[in-house]
């Protein structure tokens, strides 16, 4: 996939990959409504070790079969160096989470694939920590790298994240990559999404990674801050008619 | 002035009242521009004593006759409740600054007159403190409120605070109150006052308040921050073509 | 009081004055486990106009009674410049809060006056913008000052605040004043304040201040981290043994 | 090596292994203070990929003969599981750095291997994601954990990092690990190395972790922040008399 060959990304999709019916009817749901790339976590970092760990390599094994029944390039979090080749069988874009930022093993490994990469800021980093990261991968020779903007840690708890919009144009002057904003993250509250993407692409971003689920309510991570089918479909008409996409 | 009436507020000037030559030149030259309010600091909060505290009685008399000559309506800052004749006698809209978000005398002060208050975001006030704070105001009768978001301070040093843009969504969904944007302590940097703009209108905020100064290098304050004329000019230019105005 | 002549500040007593009896209860329990200034707010900033707002003028009428039966000097919060008369008749040390710390009116004010004056920190003011403020005092005249910190808001929301100990050694290397340190806000919780007492002592804090109450769970305010009488007196007790008073 | 039959960690050291005469002379010199674990870093995790990133298995090499040399336990960080082995061959108590506090692949590798683990807090880690991040340690076997407080990000800029050390009574309250600090890395000024070192342990910290260098002036990292021999020799002699140690 040559990142330059897309003009808005439009990535939506469960937070976690739960089970095939789920995925498949989402794929196919957020497909429809206009979204080019299919998200869904088969690794889950969690804070705890008792908690929900993602579907794993079964996980995968679904994301790749819905792929290929959807028709849709799909990006999915790499977590360990050690499962770099089974995430690369089936991710059309891998990527790297908040936590891993500087996880510098892991961004190297990256860095000497071929595939593109959507690197996380992590949840305090700097503007010249989140770039020295990107480097780490760019330094090995991939320099098809997506920078995602995802929301900073501040005092303020309203939100889950604080969502550093200017990270936008800065990182658009300071680099060549691609840059996007999670406002599913970046929020944490599902009212918040699509305000938070439209000021996101009047701010020319490259595009947006929504959280989508079928139920919302039975989600295993992330319920408050995903859409459902309808909630969806109503972002991307809205994004349509302010001719945002 | 009632609020309700302006659709847009385009607030522009300069930080402080430097002279009358400096305020005059500004306002002329961003009324020509399509700005509806002026802005000019009498009375600067400073962190040290010893630092330009504003022209202060002088600048409010600047500030009249500028105002008069121009006919511009204007807002300015009131720091002391035993000065509010003399703010109320000169000011459209009289400011509450980020330090005293908190200053529940003063607020209560500007809650028994008749003029709207706009009234800054603490500089790390949560949500319910900011609204709290606006209740101080309307708990005394004056229901004639802007609240203007001007950034918040986080570990991110790279702009001066960092703009929590989903405020503007969240505060109007709270309040009746007219919500703004001020792009220019919110970021501390030039080159990020247009887009940020333009992000806040995509969020529906009812108007920015953007710093213009003749000369911004030779500013007694926020010189960094502010839009020279030219700049200025083609920022009104910019957001009138994409329709944000 | 010449702050002077007092080696530690062991300052305790209620958040709020309630009732005669609750601070002249406190009063004399504090004073007879070795405290040697009695606390009590008459005037309470609440974010909320609609929250408890202290006693005012009634709360400093028992302050001035319980004083004179037990013979303990007092500090007690002065918020707006209009009441000094009555604060000054009262106390021995005014208190300057987090709030007001750039509030310049009400620190222009208490630095005309001759009692010592308490500056906590802002809630989130640098130690260059803790210290501009305490200059606005000591600029007028009295250079009588105690400054204390309380605790920062930070992402960390398992404390109240975070308590940033290293102000400190940092204040008492850059000015002359007295530095204590309030580890009832600080930390707001209970368990915490003795440890966080004797970290203030090894630090060569001047003093400490903490929120005393004959049952914190009736408090009307700030209960969870109150100590009963048989807590403090541990505490004092303890802080003994440990020599650090 | 049993953290048990450790009373007190007095770890000392370069923040990063230079050379054979650097480490050697400060082990020697630490040692003959009365310092008991050797730090010093062979692999370093550092923002850009074009900074010094340690002397890696030559730094390891060096580690190794000084170890045996001067009879000191030694300390040191692993930041890829690929080297494990060759880090486990030298280390008597495993570091994993803030960076890698959420690289839930490395925790669950020296939760599988028997030496004691060092776990530094995140630079923005909350209590719970920290004690969840040693769960990922002790779920695999490996119970022999130190936990390290190292400082927290936050706005103010006046230390490198705010020291948040209510952490200590609080992890020791909810673990049974052993808890230390990092007062240089969580100051980054070697003028506040002792009195945090002091307040740590007046809050029962169980050690302190402090960067030793021969000429902090030349060090290849942290100069600012490391104290040259005489510096230490007075903070342990002054640690002995307050009877700390």
């Amino acid at each position: 996939m040559n990142l330059k060959n897309i003009d808005k990304f439009m990535i939506a999709g469960p937070c976690s990959i739960e089970s095939f019916e789920q995925l498949l009817s989402t794929a196919r749901h957020v497909k429809s409504c206009g979204a080019n790339i299919l998200r869904g976590g088969a690794y889950k970092p969690r804070t705890s070790p008792v908690s929900f760990q993602g579907l794993r390599e079964e996980g995968l094994k679904i994301l790749k079969e819905v792929k290929e029944i959807v028709n849709l390039p799909v990006i999915t979090e790499l977590m360990d160096p050690r499962d770099l080749k089974k995430v690369y069988d089936v991710a059309d874009i891998i990527q790297i989470g908040s936590r891993n930022m500087q996880n510098f093993t892991l961004l190297k490994e990256v860095g000497m694939q071929d595939k593109p990469v959507m690197l996380k800021r992590g949840i305090s980093a700097t503007i010249k920590e989140w770039i020295g990261a990107s480097e780490y991968i760019s330094n090995e020779g991939n320099k098809n790298i997506i920078m995602c903007e995802r929301g900073i840690r501040t005092y303020n708890d309203y939100t889950r994240n604080t969502l550093d919009l200017a990270a936008v144009p800065i990182i658009k002057s300071k680099t060549d990559y691609k840059v996007i904003v999670d406002p599913s993250h970046g929020t944490g509250l599902r009212e918040l999404i699509l305000p938070m993407t439209k000021a996101s692409f009047a701010l020319d971003a490259d595009g947006v990674m929504i959280e989508v689920h079928p139920n919302p309510k039975e989600a295993l991570s992330d319920g408050d801050q995903s859409l459902d089918f309808k909630q969806f479909e109503f972002l991307m008409k809205n994004l349509n008619e302010a001719k945002f996409i």
